[in-house]
């Protein structure tokens, strides 16, 4: 089991930093929560223990989420890309996923400029 | 109109690289297909044109998605989050999002091993 595990751990392609960005979706509804960055080890923690843990840029620390809101995340299942190189959580989050008490962390809309239909074809054909 | 465009990029918490992860989601399904980057541009190309533009890290260059599969993205919505360093697309995509021609680029699945109980609950109370 544990061998499995570092065979699954090893199949992802950490940056520079020995980081990979982890999406973080709510298994049920499909809502994307958060995106945040795990080094080898938090994949570990979070694969082995069902609860989500990060490695903090910010404050170069191990966090596991919810230790100090309350709000943790429960793993239902994480998924790797084509090469290797971000992963996908699903997840039940329990409260608020983000800092601000808010339920995703992506409640800032970017907007976007009505285009015509012309931009809307691919280029081959 | 413009002015407004360059306001929310100038939101955007671009590293280091002048670079932003972009969370590519099907805005009806809700699967999560993606995560590619973007620059300021590719933002820019991206929530005026209605095609969604990466920056493409190991080419070294703008890669308008499809133009070479066909495999076309239409923006829908984009969103940022809490701290302005992650994006999220809301997009209609054609075909398969992944260049291996399966629908999502998450096809990998990196397990979880059966955790008992007692760590599923948080820590304060």
């Amino acid at each position: 089991m544990s061998d499995d595990l570092e065979a699954r751990i090893g199949r992802v392609a950490f940056n520079a930093d020995g980081l990979v960005p982890a999406i973080v979706q709510q298994w049920d509804t499909r809502e994307v929560l958060m995106l945040a960055w795990m080094d080898a080890e938090a994949l570990r923690r979070t694969l082995t223990s069902g609860r989500v843990t990060y490695w903090s840029r910010s404050r170069g620390e191990y966090w596991r989420k919810g230790d100090t809101s309350g709000h943790i995340q429960i793993v239902q299942g994480a998924r790797l890309d084509c090469d290797g190189d971000a992963v996908l959580l699903e997840i039940d989050q329990i409260g608020p996923a983000c800092h601000t008490n808010t339920r995703t962390c992506f409640d800032s809309d970017l907007g976007r400029d009505e285009v015509g239909d012309r931009d809307l074809h691919p280029v081959i054909g």
